[in-house]
């Protein structure tokens, strides 16, 4: 066969095999919402201080929600964490020069708000970039009644494009019009690209008797298609909580959550959380990390945010199994942080639970390539409740069939121990399969 | 449709996904071996002081080589790296003690050894691990009539399975009756696993105007199916050269090749370098790293390691691609490499080069996250000759059009330069598109 007959008949079976794969995915992303997608959009709590409005600006897509903005009443605090990407996108850096604006200047009696948009992420754009978000910061300072410093801006969809930002602008007005107590179905589809449902999270805890409320809409998929899918998470309590206090709550919790995290380890230019307490719940304020009354609160923050992480996780477009990966017995839990995002990460770990292949080799050199201390010959690794290896070796009462089996699971649990320390971490993270290449590789973004 | 439909359908389109899917994959095997392939094994020199043999062991395949044997002659210099993994296998930490043996002790009039076998890597293996190796070492030694200590062991295949090595044991009387000056294309077959070609590469240079010669053996096709692929590379030359210059010439040299080469991140357990020179070329001995003889020895050695680097990644199971990742205006060479590993690992990346892609925000994206400074306003990108990003924003003079173009060639050259300082790197990775994951996934290992 000559090198061009190989070329048609390879363009030819590739065009075939991109129709089943459309039909598999169809298929796939169907019988997976039906497992991973929660039932109906959950009840929010309303949050005393917050108004919310949407719009149809048409940045990229005709006919559908793309711009979200949000009234802060004046004397909230506001907490926030970005990307860590050296190639941060324009709205990013004009959000950490608001919040340390926020963090070093005392009450005012103005609003502050969020304007978000999706469809475009203004990222590397150059300093036509840093100006889209400051003509649109303007305007919505202006509909606000505030300054420029007071609005936090925040966009997602594809890179490198101008931000057609005279589109939002032309909405602000309508939108101010808009603002009402909350429709969190509606936010929560303003700020979707491609991710395959609506997600959000809410909770209610007790400080001193009074109900605090906390609600929390996020959207994010993975570094996935069609350009890049940034994190985005907003979260909302009426709780009476000093903004220091706020920053290392929102901080600490998120490493064990939202930084937990992998669905192929590449970290957006435009991911961005930012937590707002409007202090209306009628509790006495809390002033230091340590109070005591935190606990609650804090445990209903965890678990909202854990639970928006794995919804991200989950919705990794291609994923057909969520995975808790899970290192006990390293030098330290950041040790074991490395260890569990380097199972985690592995394309060869990921492809195999694509297969449903028990391939606990793949584990034992992800481990190895960590570069964290591990005693090989004290290693153990356990399918859920199933020991597959011990003390460096394959167990006696370990079969392949057992193994098998138990990779048929939707959700799979893996533990590893490394015999060292007492550190120990957990991550979450999708497989990687047909789907996610033909998400990534064959339909042109 | 219920769950059950569900997954009936989609196993139902799975399997003819597979069929399609294997049909594709042999198809672009033929078409890439066409490419990438050398058209024949190479002609190597002859090494004066080596010898060599191979059988058939049957360790896991049946009717193939999968043994070799290499005798080297009294007084040779020995290097070796090997693989950085914390879960290495039992036969590299041998050869590790063996290195430093051999760097310890003055010449002495024994012979050294090397033995390797493919099928099994002797891998996560517990105690058992040494105890084959030390049996496989001990019969060796017997054999060449030296001692075990100076006996090299390497294996590459399967993990965690207990390595058969009274097959290999049961085989050294005929290895050694067999011993002869070379035959290097049967020295390759025997140490392949998943290659799809013999990898070789000699050279000779001029040293006082004495011919030296250097020939050297490779296998590795990433870490893939069916377990793992370990790199094993083997190279001898006649250079009289001692044993320290040689340690740090090979190590020296590895950094702009093996080291900078990544089919999928992750590392093996058992990968072995191992060159010897015996001495023999007739020139007056090197003894100090910056003689200037070296020039042209170095020159050609690098020729080789970069010339075996490329067929190894370009025999990534499933690549389609072959592509040069450059960075350049880094902080350091370092950086350099750290942002062109990051960009060559992406899994969005990799997809978008099988996808045939222009995708340049997806670099953006790698370079952001490999946490080495950039000044994305001064980031520039090309794809070959052409421009496609300058000062951090699309160049004027690019057309989609014209990235689309340049991504169906099969070598592919990305140019990036951070705009920071001097410091710059090289490395080469290939594509990850569905016969990646066909390999790593659909077939159980």
């Amino acid at each position: 066969m000559s090198k061009t007959d190989f070329e048609e008949t390879i363009t030819r079976t590739r065009q075939k095999l991109s129709e089943l794969e459309s039909e598999l995915k169809s298929l796939q992303a169907s019988a997976r919402s039906q497992s991973f997608a929660p039932k109906h959009f959950p009840e929010l709590p309303e949050i005393d201080g917050i108004r919310m409005a949407t719009a149809e600006c048409g940045i990229k897509y005709k006919d559908r929600l793309d711009t979200l903005l949000v009234e802060i009443a004046p004397g909230s605090a506001i907490a926030g964490l970005f990307t860590t990407s050296r190639t941060k996108s324009a709205p990013v850096i004009w959000c950490e020069h608001a919040l340390k604006h926020h963090q070093n200047t005392p009450d005012s009696s103005e609003h502050f708000g969020i304007i978000v948009n999706s469809g475009n992420s203004n990222a590397f754009t150059g300093k036509n970039g840093h100006t889209s978000v400051e003509q649109t910061a303007i305007k919505v300072a202006d509909a606000l009644k505030t300054q420029p410093e007071h609005i936090f801006v925040a966009s997602t969809g594809v890179i490198g494009q101008p931000l057609p930002h005279d589109k939002i602008i032309n909405k602000v007005s309508a939108l101010k019009s808009d603002l009402m107590p909350s429709d969190w179905e509606k936010a929560t589809r303003a700020i979707m690209t491609t991710d395959q449902w609506a997600k959000a999270a809410g909770a209610t805890c007790l400080v001193e008797n009074k109900t605090v409320n906390i609600s929390a809409i996020a959207k994010g998929a993975g570094m996935i298609a069609p350009d890049m899918a940034t994190m985005l998470v907003f979260i909302f309590t009426d709780a009476v909580v000093e903004r220091n206090v706020l920053q290392e709550i929102v901080k600490d919790i998120s490493n064990t959550t939202f930084n937990a995290i992998t669905v192929d380890g590449d970290t957006s230019t435009s991911d961005t959380l930012l937590m707002v307490a409007t202090k209306r719940a009628g509790h006495t304020p809390i002033t230091v990390r340590n109070d005591t009354r935190l606990t609650a609160f804090k445990k209903a923050l965890r678990k909202i945010m854990l639970n928006l992480s794995k919804q991200i996780v989950s919705d990794g477009e291609g994923a057909t199994k969520l995975a808790e990966i899970s290192v006990t017995g390293a030098k330290s839990a950041r040790a074991a942080k490395k260890i569990a995002m380097s199972i985690a990460n592995s394309p060869l770990v990921k492809t195999a639970l694509a297969g449903q292949d028990p391939n606990w080799g793949r584990i034992v050199a992800a481990v190895g390539k960590s570069g964290e201390e591990a005693d090989r010959d004290k290693l153990s690794i356990r399918f859920g409740d199933i020991l597959v290896a011990e003390n460096g070796l394959v167990a006696d009462s370990y079969t392949e069939e057992q193994g098998a089996k138990y990779m048929l699971n939707e959700r799979l649990k893996i533990s590893v121990d490394v015999g060292i320390g007492s550190g120990k971490f957990t991550v979450w993270t999708c497989d990687l399969g047909h789907p996610y290449v033909t998400v990534n590789a064959d339909y042109r973004s």
